[in-house]
């Protein structure tokens, strides 16, 4: 299917391998999640995640190394420290949902609960899909892989289509 | 942020520790990519990956065994074994995509080479992002957990809204 391949023996050029580098576990999803949740204080995630001391204490001080997560003195109580969400953090919500909406489909066979709701609507999301620059649905038999010399970008293609014309 | 709060304790009603349980590893979305770039023989994934053979084996094993690759005999060399993707593994792309992107845009700088681009205008896919039911984009604080049971459905909305008429 591809004829072109992506250079599998480094991750120098492939986000892939730089992100799981921090995610490519187990926990840090786990821990990720229940930041998603609310979840702020070393204790809280210990009593909820049911993760040893120790390990819980090294994935935390690796997701705030690598700017998943800040570490805090609380407001409230300044004795005490909060871990949260940065914007880089949150920017996992992405590939954190589509693994679970494909844990849903193939592992539960129903919507996990609660449901994650769009606040104006209180629907449920949609499916996390891939998507052409114009926002067309594509599927894996669409798709192709391009050298990135070869590949033009959207924000050319009218103007070319006008100059064709 | 959220009221109501996903149980964390445990992992069975929600859809990611099914997920993680095969693919929160990093050598599982390894094998995947390198499945997603026609890889199908044992001694490629050795060659490319940089693996151990018993960890590859092992995972190899494990993806078999939860449905996300199959195992068979090569058409043109019996003797031969290939490990393709199955429709449950390809379905696994969004969420390796959203983590590659995910890379990209904290890791690299730029994008990775080479580029999954669509195959009828051949420009880049766009970003793996959150939508609600009716396509519309949402963030982090557009969105809240609410429970199941009083989580409408998209499909019944338009009735209601007549009905209300």
């Amino acid at each position: 299917m591809a004829h072109l391949r992506e250079p599998l023996e480094n991750g120098e050029e492939c986000g892939l391998p730089v992100a799981l580098e921090v995610m490519g576990e187990r926990w840090s999803f786990m821990i990720l999640r229940a930041a998603f949740n609310g979840i702020r204080h070393f204790e809280e995630f210990l009593g909820v995640l049911g993760i040893a001391r120790n390990i819980l204490s090294n994935r935390l001080a690796k997701l705030v190394e690598h700017g998943i997560m800040q570490r805090d003195n609380c407001r409230h109580d300044r004795r005490k420290v909060e871990y949260c969400l940065t914007e880089k953090g949150v920017d996992l919500l992405p590939a954190m949902l589509a693994l679970r909406q494909w844990g849903e489909k193939y592992g539960l066979g129903v919507a996990s609960n609660p449901v994650l709701v769009d606040r104006r609507d209180h629907l449920p999301i949609g499916r996390i899909e891939i998507r052409a620059h114009d926002g067309r649905l594509l599927g894996w038999p669409e798709l192709q892989w391009k050298d990135r010399s070869e590949v033009g970008q959207p924000d050319r293609e009218p103007a070319e289509l006008l100059r064709v014309k």
